[in-house]
């Protein structure tokens, strides 16, 4: 299980969201109060949207809390999208390549969950992503092989759609091989302008995921209601900062707007 | 403040203790029980006693949880005497060469615990490390400043009094530059044959410091009451298997026995 | 490209031939001679036969020629049979996965060269591997993907005819999608006790192959015309310590003796 | 020894100037032509002034060649004003607070040469440096102390006059030691505005420091005449394009003009 945020606002620094929110992601990757996994040490990612199309990457396999790389350019970078990701494997190797975001030119997607029976169900999983996009698999883990099945399944026209028969198609390959182990998730994934995220899973026990307004230097510069941060878990305390997406639904951020619809697989 | 167990006994491989006990030191990094910081995954180290004089000596910067080569190595290696070690940084980076046991010839030393006020204290305790020592100083830390201070006064001549005078000296640096932070320490020590380990602070609320001897595959073929591990928390659950060292004491290992001597800083 | 270099012999340290050579496979990594890219520093690994069934395997990113730990473990680890690896990587990520050797259980196999049109092939080549080996794949590269697919067609049983019908299957997936970049290798194989080396390339340009007998500490220890080392290049200038191997052909070590014998795909 | 690369014009994206140059520094990681040591693959740096009174600072400790995560930042960040260097370890080891550039508040320095001696003088030279700054030494290298003993000696005054004294200082450190082994240093220096270079060695064999105009995007924008670009070695082979700094004298850029003038040590 992992940790996630995913901005969208005015442009503000990283740190604002990143390290000095009260229960920021970055002390999320030593104590995370609402996962299964209280440490989440294995790496980390983050993905921002500048000048130019494709969002800039930066991962790396070091914990997120004591990396000074990350402290200095969240310090500097400042954008109007991003996401971030700490990582705490559930089984594949710990490797950049492993690490959230995931990126396709300009689509980025992470993702806190697993399939289950990853080793079982992977050589088929994989098979369900076509050779356009399987040459720029760079990693072995479930997350990324989920993006690029979804990628496969018409993403970039249709993300609510691709990801929901992607997730289908995933769910028969499990069946296969037993229930003991769910698929579990919740995710985010944008093409730089709009922001999708899913809150699914096989046994209605799906990761949290919220969506809010806490209390960043974008707070006061956004209209009233605009929502700009999505996240697995808040990053304060201020309940009034936060909206609960519910089990078995997506969720569409698109100019500060938020619109919640149920959510399953094809 | 980190975690460590120093073994010595028949030959066992690494893993016998470091990942198959209980609460193994590995476990450990991820979640101890007996320490202020729960997590230890600021690096790790180990030195291990084998056909040569001085020790083999392995130390990374990423969490012990999910290393693949300390896993391997653990399974391979077999030694008479080994020190491992967990890392939660108190300050300094992470970086090998701060990254414990620290090694001096056939000396080998590691460290929970720290020099309270160190980035202002630091010049000053460097200022107790003979040339001869300084010029191997690898890294920033508290700790193998102590080490190579301890040197300096002699220790590889009389390891429990150059230790005692080392912190003495620290203490009176300390002292000047106010008293809001104190020094704490439990702490091992090699050459090789003997082992000492320590327990001390200026607060009287030393880290704890464990001796026994815990289920491996040494236990049976050891002598009754022989001892054959020191740790800085119990790696199993069978309180008949440890012994706690009282505040302020000191242990020798010699041959499988242990004495334990009242130890105050010169 | 990359250089490796395997020995079978009296137990020696690792140091001795991996560090102490005129031209040790360390001082390789910073400047090969015999390679097409000179600069061998994107990982290392070596993996070496204990006392245990399985090897140890140690692998690292960072280049060998500045490893501590590389450093350390080499002068304590002795060994009778061990391989040795730098990496020069031909496109896939810098990772501890897509570094050498790879293992399974006993087995354990290194490379040098690379499959034309990788990212063309990779899916195909991938499923060259049987389910009952694709769950252990952990990295993206070819070398590791040759490793399993020979598995698969029975390496454990038939090592030389396995990699003969991998290598062939490899080539028939290669042609359809263009000539315009080879098949090349130089390889070597053990299970713990015989070795294998493999010198073959589609366009009759294969990497160097030598096997020999240079100045460490086993030679004296060792009858005369017995050979203990096998290597991508010879690590000393001492010509009358090195054969090479033809092209198209490849070595069976056994005992100290080693035969030559044609080698083509199946 | 090391490279590296200095620019200050008009807005460019850090790739134009360290990967799109004929003979980049980053391909001099792996080839460098004007350089004593070939390969600089013991990590890298680069310090680029944005928003924020505070330059962003990146190092890691992976040649600069493949690291995936430079090659994504370089596409991102602009900057009116960087340094990029990268590193030949010769002898500290290899950890991110060793590698340069070396950042205090607003001040950036990076270096090519060494401190002839080093470990004989280090206790010494960091005897020049003043408490106030001691507590920022986050490694062990000669050039971070240099950086500090100029801070100790007036830097952010008296930017050539505190450099000149502090290397004064080093070279009577260094007399006391024996005469085997040279100063040598091509270096440079911003404070975000403003860059000072220095070419100087006791021996008459300093490294090649350049500067000039390279065909970047920034070259059409910039008025006849002006220089954004301060080097260890041209980054391409049009000698209309680059100028010589002669031994023993330092460089001052500012607003696109530069002034050379003899720089000795005090």
């Amino acid at each position: 299980m992992c940790r996630w945020v995913a901005y969208a606002g005015p442009d503000i620094f990283l740190e604002d969201l990143l390290f000095e929110q009260q229960h920021s992601l970055i002390s999320q990757s030593l104590r995370a109060r609402h996962a299964s996994q209280v440490t989440n040490g294995d790496g980390f990612g983050i993905a921002w949207y500048g000048q130019r199309n494709r969002p800039g990457l930066f991962r790396d396999i070091l914990p997120a809390w004591n990396d000074e790389n990350l402290r200095s350019l969240a310090a500097q970078v400042q954008s109007r999208l991003f996401f971030a990701h700490v990582r705490a494997s559930t089984g594949t190797s710990v490797s950049r390549s492993n690490c959230h975001p995931f990126q396709f030119q300009n689509w980025v997607f992470m993702h806190n969950g697993k399939i289950g029976h990853w080793q079982d169900c992977r050589r088929e999983v994989e098979s369900l992503i076509s050779p356009e996009f399987y040459r720029y698999r760079a990693g072995t883990s479930d997350s990324e092989a989920l993006f690029m099945a979804a990628l496969s399944e018409g993403l970039q026209d249709d993300p609510v759609g691709a990801m929901s028969r992607a997730i289908g198609k995933v769910l028969q390959i499990m069946a296969a091989h037993g229930d003991s182990e769910p698929f579990r998730m919740s995710a985010a994934l944008t093409d730089g302008t709009v922001i999708w995220a899913f809150r699914f899973s096989s046994d209605q026990a799906s990761p949290s995921l919220y969506y809010g307004n806490p209390d960043t230097h974008a707070k006061d510069r956004a209209a009233d209601g605009q929502v700009n941060t999505i996240a697995s878990e808040p990053s304060d305390d201020d309940e009034s900062n936060w909206h609960s997406v519910p089990e078995g639904h997506g969720l569409r951020w698109s100019g500060g707007r938020v619109s919640v619809f149920p959510f399953v697989p094809a």
